[in-house]
């Protein structure tokens, strides 16, 4: 039984268990978010290792992190790098995107070395092994696509992204449209290309229920894919990206009715006063599941800073109830992410992440920052360093400067926290 | 005559004029702004060599870099460094906040070499005179204090950071509170130990016309510091911050009869949740000055990385209708910030002052990403470097690794972009 199967019936599963534990909630809120297709714990039956990790309503919002060869770069020990060091900066899941090399061989390293959940999107390794095997990726067979998915799934990956909602209706409008970016999308250009040159609905979507069985058999969780998320400010909130959201909300309910846990994709690039009405969207015509989103990116003009973009699209999204935050690199858009990308893409969305936290009032959230501000005012810079988000970098940049004072170099002698300390210790003469 | 002077009785000035080109809006527009107090064009007449940058309603939201030396660190040399890397980086003002070393000379050197407005704290420059001379910051005379406001008016200081809004009230209003916290802003910190020490009212507030005397000789902007502003989330919108804003909203009024140029300091530390509310009652209560923030940092707990905590703040703020972001650097909280720290700042605060003039509709903003796209979309690497925020970190993000294809290597040849182009020609059997 999956987690949601049981959870609907009233049982608790350990893995609810640890994720009460790791919350600081009571297991029966748990359960209750589960049940009500609001919580997903990405746990695949064959995922052995894994530490279970809860993603939803009143949960602190998690951060994933991309990693992967592409065709021209990356290898396993590469990727096993970059996962070490995604673990090590803090990211709650990650996945393997890889396109180049052995791509089932890195996945399965990934996955018996990850304690964290682990998310793919097998339409890649589909399209791939079609272009081997048949010589174009759109002679791709429906039993190629949902073999691989079966492949994933008893791998043990957690989590899978599949773009059932790239349908005809959805390219119609698309083309209606006329957008400036078109599809960036890469699972969803895929499904696009094959669906034109056959002429045909798209596989996930049609045989929607073959995938259901899949996923339900391993307890895999459906990422359900924006393949029509805008990839341009110009793009956002469009007719396309709509079309495929109202879709995505009928496939949640199905896959919520047939046991299967269920999340879904959002954008992309999103001007900033639009971020808050997607969110209140997807929430709306989504029966409230798990939001994941890309980003958002909140401007096209930043590519080697797309970290800080993602970032503040990121927290904004959190604020306004989003679930789950994939990072995004300062290579987006220029190249793929080397391991210091992949450091600096967990860091920036995870201050997203805990600045969301503190505005959705999630337990503990605000707490953290509190302890933080009295070690300052205290000077206990070892306690700052401790509580910091990045010991390392905390120390390092503070000691590229230090005066032997208590205070830092900013200010040194004329710090303004040790003057106030010293003047209001004056006695009060007219305060209550 | 001052900006607003002028503006007030119809008269265009050159500076308005240069104004209303940067911007590509009607120079009607610009005089309007300035004689509603609504825009301000920091250009004192004693600075030679200035390019005059506009800062308000409907304009650019514009970036300031803190540069200046620490008691222990830097000087001029250094100082000057920072200003080209500064004005390289994009900034549209730079403030010297020296404590260290000869602070006149500094100053005197940064004026004359800054075509971007050039603004100073001249609490400084009176606390540390005070120190020598007399032995203590609180033997500070009112006298010493006008003395240095009325040098730098004299040097060519274009806006000055003045902190009258700290009250024997505001500080009784802050014991009351019982912050985390207390008082982070130096200048502010100053004035306090001085005021309690000596049991009385601040002399920038009790002589406030003796200030708009200077200000209006010089057509200094006054930059009404909030010295109360909250330190750390815990410490956020609290009655001594809103109670010092209050104050500021009275000194704006008096200052623009005055014929005073004049903008607002803001937080600071506050959580997501607060930054539009804080926008919005900055504008209400200070007649709609522009308003000038400082990050805002949305967490206490990224010290390393507050340039992206404060890009996240800044870029809420600025859609919420702020005018100016400080930045931060990632050495705020812990080390004075070296030339590498400036360049971060700038452009982190830049993408935060783009991303919201995007979202305050702007004109041009989102013409810039729509270009940008455009580039994107058709494979031109040249033009979306020239396009990009930072040419040269664009340029090498991009060649770290290259394939020789028109794709970037994060996807090669599964670029989805292409992928969709080749498979949207194909011709439309369905749409109209």
């Amino acid at each position: 039984m999956t987690q949601l199967e049981l959870a609907k019936e009233g049982a608790v599963s350990p893995q609810m268990g640890q994720v009460a534990q790791h919350e600081g909630l009571a297991v029966e809120v748990i359960r209750q978010g589960v049940a009500l297709g609001r919580i997903v714990i990405p746990a695949n039956i064959n995922h052995r290792g894994l530490v279970p990790c809860g993603i939803g309503q009143g949960l602190k919002t998690k951060v994933n992190a991309n990693i992967g060869t592409s065709p021209d770069f990356g290898d396993i020990d590469t990727e096993l790098g970059k996962l070490k060091v995604a673990v090590g900066a803090g990211a709650d899941t990650v996945m393997d995107l890889s396109t180049g090399g052995d791509i089932a061989a890195i996945r399965r390293a990934i996955i018996a070395e990850s304690t964290l959940p682990v998310g793919t999107v097998p339409i890649y390794q589909a399209s791939i092994e079609a272009l081997a095997n048949h010589g174009a990726i759109v002679k791709m067979t429906d039993d190629d696509l949902f073999g691989t998915i079966e492949e994933h799934a008893r791998d043990g990956v957690d989590f899978i992204t599949v773009h059932c909602g790239v349908t005809r209706q959805a390219i119609d409008r698309l083309r209606i449209q006329k957008r400036v970016a078109d599809v960036v999308s890469r699972g969803g250009a895929f499904l696009m290309g094959w669906m034109l040159h056959n002429e045909s609905e798209n596989p996930l979507y049609e045989q929607y229920d073959r995938l259901l069985e899949i996923a339900r058999q391993y307890d895999v969780t459906l990422s359900l894919g924006d393949g029509m998320r805008p990839g341009s400010l110009a793009d956002a909130t469009d007719r396309a990206q709509i079309e495929e959201l109202i879709t995505l909300g009928e496939l949640v309910q199905r896959a919520y009715q047939a046991g299967v846990q269920v999340i879904v994709e959002g954008p992309g690039h999103l001007p900033i006063n639009q971020i808050e009405a997607n969110v209140q969207l997807q929430k709306s015509l989504c029966n409230e599941a798990p939001f994941y989103v890309l980003g958002p990116l909140v401007t096209d003009v930043a590519a080697g800073y797309d970290h800080i973009t993602g970032a503040i699209g990121g927290a904004i999204a959190a604020a306004a109830g989003t679930d789950f935050l994939c990072y995004v690199t300062p290579a987006e858009h220029l190249s793929l992410p080397d391991s210091e990308d992949v450091r600096q893409g967990v860091i920036a969305s995870r201050i997203a992440a805990h600045a969301g936290d503190i505005a959705k009032g999630i337990k503990g959230a605000g707490e953290w920052d509190r302890k933080m501000s009295l070690a300052r005012k205290n000077f206990n810079w070892a306690e700052q360093a401790r509580l910091s988000l990045d010991p390392e970098r905390f120390s390092r940049v503070h000691e590229k400067h230090t005066t032997g004072g208590q205070a830092c170099s900013m200010c040194g002698e004329f710090c303004a926290m040790e003057i106030a300390e010293k003047y209001l210790s004056i006695p009060v003469t007219k305060c209550p």
